[in-house]
């Protein structure tokens, strides 16, 4: 029987929104946020797209009508009642009230601050400026918006079956993943593949599946929305932009120095057990490590992020046992550019020596390669990035060269600064 | 929205019909319903279920209490009044008024006549008796509620997404068929699956992908049903039980030699053009059209149900050549065992030389083979078959000795009067 109603009231919707809800975004970009709000909520910040893809021109692709108007349903969006209760009340990581009423109160009332949109040589040119905790809620709605953009450039000219087979595909390939993962002994599997999904029916498709295929080996996800309504755990811990603004805002090179050990002293002091994790490789793995202060050695893990994962992996485990810990006790969570033998590999390499997790981002939600004709489905490298911080440029080098971002005179100088020698390019797909 | 009259509606409906209309069969069973109607409607017949895969142990597999609700549905319908005005109002192969008032009249108020049900070593003894124009309804429904309901008890132990991705992995392996026969030039293909079908909505999706896949090399389906609802053409013409009953009513040697000619005399007399169309394998091809009257070379086509497809076809065109007919005037209708590898074989040895066009069956509509564990879902060979007329038994012989059935003195005794000889024995699949 067709439902009149909800036929009309398709109709009368003027947008099929990509973002529904600003819970639609990673955990951890909450918990950065509250910190962020926290300690400095003064820094002004410009975030800036960047596709590391420049072969998907994505202005040629992608309409700019349909661009600004996601762009501005976002901007419309605040908190719902629900999804306050929801952070208001919900344990997260084993803890009540992991969100202060200051900062829930700040976050019903918040909406997105304006976006400056331009195109350039084929590319959109997309700048977010403001507050910091403010400006870096854009990141994960706004790559969202992209992917699914492009993805829907080309959906539009498909057939009706067409489009059924090609999610009949989609759907076949994910569950012969899940079919591989679920024969994995002690596996530890969450979704972090929010930012670069196909679209959020389709995350949300990939999540029920995992929870059907994986029972207990899969932990949760990072998108809140999906684990609010799905009633799973919202994961995730902190990422680049921390030290990449506090670095920037040193004022000399002994300050730099400092600056990302001051991001995981204000961590330390908000948040405990699996939230404390290091992620090591903003400016290179060894040398953070090398330098890192004895109670960062107490924390509870690691995640790797650049670079050869297992390398990474065996890096830290040296460096545990040089500070007299157990790596058995620690937890090891991959989240860099993974896929179901990847994962296989690794965790038959670690499993027993560290606690194993892992982050599945891109190859979990937008594994269309091969799916359709010249690959026009095909998952691509696109992040949103802080760049400046109170008018200074930020600096990320991470454990692979082709990751590295700022301009090349800081570039230099933080080398010099975190010691980082020599170091190994890796392709990056997604 | 919820649509909560569709949800209590569903809730209340006692079962989910496999059968669902009295049109929901094979449309050559109309005409030859008619025919019968006409020409024989008081033979008395008997109609059984035969599994030719006796591995699959169908009262094991299918719960009786099912298959009687299921049996007990289908003698509850009649047809419906939109179904009789299509019936009435349509063109079929070009004509209108294909069938006649006496027979719609007849029709609009028939209903299936009872059937017996019993177990005996792990299989159902499933038969039909009364008069032949009714009993001879039953065949279709028969088979499609018994592949439906093993289908049924297979997928009521799996979980809400490996249903999904079964069906996902079903409609991509179908999709690639499609993308396969649409490079295959001058092709014309008609749906011949329904008694055979994995559902009746499965076999609508195979339709529905059939039409925008292949578009006009799609010509049309044998199922009434899903032709009225898609407005596309039903296609169909006669089956072996004509001249399986016709042989059987006959009272000695030399009337049974002439009865598969009586079967098409009568028909000629009923049809024209692309309906005149001979099955001449159900004593023998050889001996059929070596012994055909010249009337029967001026016949369009031939249709090719056993035996090797492509030696039968150049056995057709030797014989029209012989009787000074022009074979490429003429219709060769493959209608045994089709997969893609042979349609596309045979289009290749044939386009050109004849008119060629293909009835696939169980591999379009049911081809889960592979799909889920030990195979459970694989098509097997069920049939419902005419075993005895006005008291006598059925003789089927075929192109195949596989394919035989009746007693093994009758079919000695319709070996010799046919003079068939040595036969291929060839594997029987579907």
């Amino acid at each position: 029987m067709v439902d009149i109603a909800t036929r009309v009231w398709n109709h009368k919707w003027k947008i099929d929104p990509i973002v529904r809800s600003l819970i639609d975004t990673d955990f951890y970009k909450l918990l950065m946020c509250q910190s962020v709000f926290r300690n400095k909520p003064d820094t002004q910040v410009t975030f800036s797209l960047i596709n590391r893809s420049k072969h998907i021109r994505l202005a040629d692709l992608v309409d700019e009508g349909e661009l600004r108007e996601q762009l501005d349903h976002i901007r419309s969006l605040s908190l719902s009642r629900g999804e306050s209760t929801w952070m208001r009340g919900n344990t997260f990581y084993g803890k009540r009230q992991m969100f202060s009423p200051e900062f829930m109160d700040w976050f019903e009332n918040m909406k997105l601050p304006p976006y400056h949109l331009e195109k350039r040589d084929g590319q959109y040119e997309l700048t977010f400026e403001g507050s910091w905790p403010e400006v870096m809620l854009w990141e994960i709605p706004a790559l969202a918006t992209l992917m699914e953009l492009r993805g829907r450039a080309v959906l539009g000219d498909m057939g009706r079956f067409e489009l059924q087979v090609l999610y009949a595909r989609a759907m076949t390939k994910l569950w012969e993943k899940v079919e591989q993962l679920r024969d994995v002994p002690d596996l530890r599997l969450a979704d972090f593949g929010t930012r670069r999904r196909h679209s959020y029916l389709w995350q949300d498709w990939c999540v029920q599946a995992m929870l059907e295929g994986l029972g207990d080996k899969f932990i949760g996800t990072s998108n809140c929305r999906i684990a609010m309504h799905r009633d799973i755990e919202a994961i995730g811990t902190n990422a680049h932009e921390l030290p990449m603004v506090y670095s920037a805002l040193a004022d000399n090179d002994a300050d730099l120095q400092q600056a990302p050990y001051d991001v995981l002293s204000d961590w330390h002091a908000e948040h405990e057990g699996n939230l404390r994790i290091i992620l090591p490789d903003t400016y290179g793995t060894a040398g953070f490590l090398k330098h890192a202060p004895d109670w960062l050695a107490g924390w509870t893990g690691i995640r790797i992020d650049s670079g050869d994962p297992a390398e990474g992996a065996e890096t830290a485990i040296r460096w545990w046992k040089s500070r007299g810990e157990d790596p058995r006790d620690k937890l090891v969570i991959f989240s860099d550019g993974l896929d179901v033998d990847k994962i296989v590999s690794l965790q038959a390499q670690f499993a027993g020596r560290v606690r194993v997790s892992f982050g599945w981002g891109t190859m979990l939600t937008n594994d269309f390669k091969g799916l359709v004709k010249d690959d026009a489905l095909a998952p691509f490298s696109l992040v949103c990035k802080a760049i400046s911080a109170n008018g200074r440029p930020t600096v990320k080098l991470s454990d692979n060269p082709n990751k590295a971002m700022g301009p090349a005179d800081e570039i230099e100088r933080y080398k010099r600064v975190f010691g980082v020698g020599d170091q190994v390019a890796r392709e990056v797909v997604v």
